[in-house]
């Protein structure tokens, strides 16, 4: 007897998590298209087309611009293998999990590799990021988070990246939950090269990850002695495929394009500087509203919170789990657990791409107070609801 | 003024080339489903069925069976990362691009790579596998391609896996386009390790590498003295997702999860013997039309030819480019050119999953021969096709 299995129906859910977030469904129709070869000219044109539009997103001039066959990690692993080999040293930038990850991707690459902390929920300090120049020598890059999923710190970069370029070293970033949602100039801060997801506020599924290299960083895979450890992610042969030769590497995962050129198409319609406003703005009404329900968010420093990515301390004697299983059993509505050293002690709730609105705001306060209540606490839902909406009417939006 | 961009709506097309091939609705319409967290229990059902229906297809018990979230050429990669490390000794056996491509990988992970060479076009003979142990030793791995995606061979496995196992070295296997297309028995045939690719006889689209490890790639991959090459392919992380744990590693793309599920339990439903009988049925039919024609397939002996992906050699004094072009605009068909050495020497059709059917084998060899027309060659069609359908009638299917 075989094994029935059941047809594929998913249950309603809302998501709020650190991503993936919701997607609209002109990407979801999109990405059912039915496919073209990977290398027929009319997909190549469509290729085209979201190199051009991601070149937008990330507001560069990059020729380099291009979406990885893989999600975000693989992102962040294409620029360390691309741009680190044996012997050379790196400062990477460690206050959240995805430093760590950057961390032993570069000691992987069989670079020296010099910690930069921070404690977890603030920013690196760029003086210290100067004093590591200082006491070290030969430095090729400095790497660091621009958006901290883990603890929803947005980590200033300019000065951090004047620091590199007076130490001739190359400054690379992750704007995993960055781009698209909070500002992000890649040519005007000097960043040589960066690398993102796109299940977050891109509000594409997940599978691939745009990155992009500036000149220098391209400079340096050039004038590289060894092969890039990994064949699957060496740019030096995939910017064949992406630039003009067009020569096979790995068959493009089409579909997948197909999702990203229109996800990106919605990001190019509302405008970078509309699209910012509209993620701060629903940022700082959820934000009012936790803290009139007398909850605390992660990070202390306003200046230092990212819109996207907002976490919130869990109290004292709140379960994590029940909280969180009451919210996807009630309303479907999935927000994620702490993540790390964060673990049980924080909610990250995502408010990227199409989860950044103010109905699920609104909504989102009250289950939250629902949520608090059936656990025997309290929660001012009345207080957090109206700080929320003193927000928005703030605003002309 | 914005550049204005147009709706996706991709033209027609029929896709009989090296993949990726067509995929049916039910996968399209799967992938366009709204999206699980990649934590939500609900999503991780969906996994697990995942890799219980790719284990079926493998035709495996391996416990470690799962889509890599990369194309088949990632699969590759995290075959040969995890299993090699640097000063290890792999024998790899190379006859097309697929298997340079896997020399190359081998090299990078820091192996020592001893080559065992065919022609292209020939399968690899197992003395020479012999041969290359007797004169080395401490060999950990043998690398091999079942099927040879640049050339149409489809190599036989039982004899070089008793080689290995006499020798003690594990059996590496890309069976990126046989998985689901002809016979593959990863546990009867004693392999140790293998990878495929979605976009082949799956019939889905590009952006996952199903891969399985058996018990002694286990044992190899736990004994490693260092870190795998690459962060984003370990499997000892990975594992540890897609196992009991169910620990956070990487986003997994669920959209392409939702289709790779729906695509294997297409090959489920249909059942392994009847797909494969199905396959070779149409590869029959329309290499018994393309002889009839005239033309010759490039792999001479009839024993060692893929059914999903047949070489047809390019007559002296066609042109290759103006009989592709002809079949993709007036027919919406695309077959694919030659790769490597077989550049302008050989149409490569892909008659897999979705794209191998009577229907297709038809159109084809009609549209084949009015491309050979219009280029002023002559076409013997009514003989092709009579051919064709003198092998369909011989079945009762």
């Amino acid at each position: 007897m075989k094994k029935e299995y059941k047809q594929l129906a998913p249950d309603y859910r809302l998501l709020l998590g650190p991503g993936p977030v919701e997607v609209s469904p002109r990407v979801l129709n999109a990405m059912s298209k039915p496919l073209y070869g990977h290398l027929d000219h009319k997909f190549l044109d469509i290729a085209n087309e979201t190199m051009e539009l991601l070149r937008y997103a990330f507001q560069t001039e990059n020729r380099m611009t291009l979406p990885m066959s893989g999600t975000g990690s693989a992102g962040m692993e294409t620029v360390m293998v691309n741009l680190l080999e044996p012997g050379d040293s790196a400062i990477v930038c460690v206050s959240g999990v995805f430093g760590q990850r950057l961390r032993d991707m570069a000691g992987r690459c069989g670079a020296k590799v010099i910690s930069v902390e921070a404690p977890w929920g603030e920013i690196i300090d760029p003086e210290k990021v100067r004093e590591a120049f200082k006491n070290n020598s030969n430095i090729k890059l400095v790497a660091i988070v621009h958006a901290e999923t883990s603890t929803g710190v947005k980590q200033p970069l300019e000065e951090i990246s004047r620091i590199a370029k007076e130490n001739d070293a190359l400054l690379v970033v992750d704007a995993v939950t960055s781009l698209g949602g909070t500002d992000l100039k890649i040519d005007e801060w000097g960043i040589d090269a960066c690398y993102s997801g796109t299940q977050k506020a891109l509000s594409c599924p997940p599978g691939l990850s745009p990155v992009t290299f500036g000149k220098k960083a391209i400079e340096a895979l050039n004038n590289r002695k060894t092969k890039v450890n990994s064949w699957y992610l060496d740019l030096s042969m995939i910017q064949n495929y992406w630039g003009q030769e067009r020569t096979y590497h790995h068959t493009a995962p089409i579909n997948m394009i197909y999702g990203l050129r229109e996800a990106l198409l919605m990001v190019y319609e509302e405008g970078l500087e509309e699209r910012f406003k509209r993620h701060q703005l629903n940022s700082d009404a959820f934000v009012a509203g936790v803290e009139a329900m007398g909850l605390k968010m992660v990070v202390k420093n306003k200046e230092h919170r990212l819109p996207t990515l907002n976490a919130v301390s869990i109290p004292e004697g709140v379960e994590d789990a029940a909280v969180r299983k009451y919210l996807l059993e009630k309303y479907g509505i999935e927000i994620g657990g702490g993540l790390g050293d964060f673990k049980g002690k924080a909610w990250r709730v995502g408010l990227m791409g199409e989860s950044s609105s103010r109905n699920n705001v609104i909504l989102l306060l009250g289950a939250l107070g629902d949520a608090f209540m059936a656990q025997g606490h309290r929660a001012d839902v009345g207080a957090a609801i109206t700080a929320a909406l003193n927000v928005y009417q703030k605003t002309s939006r």
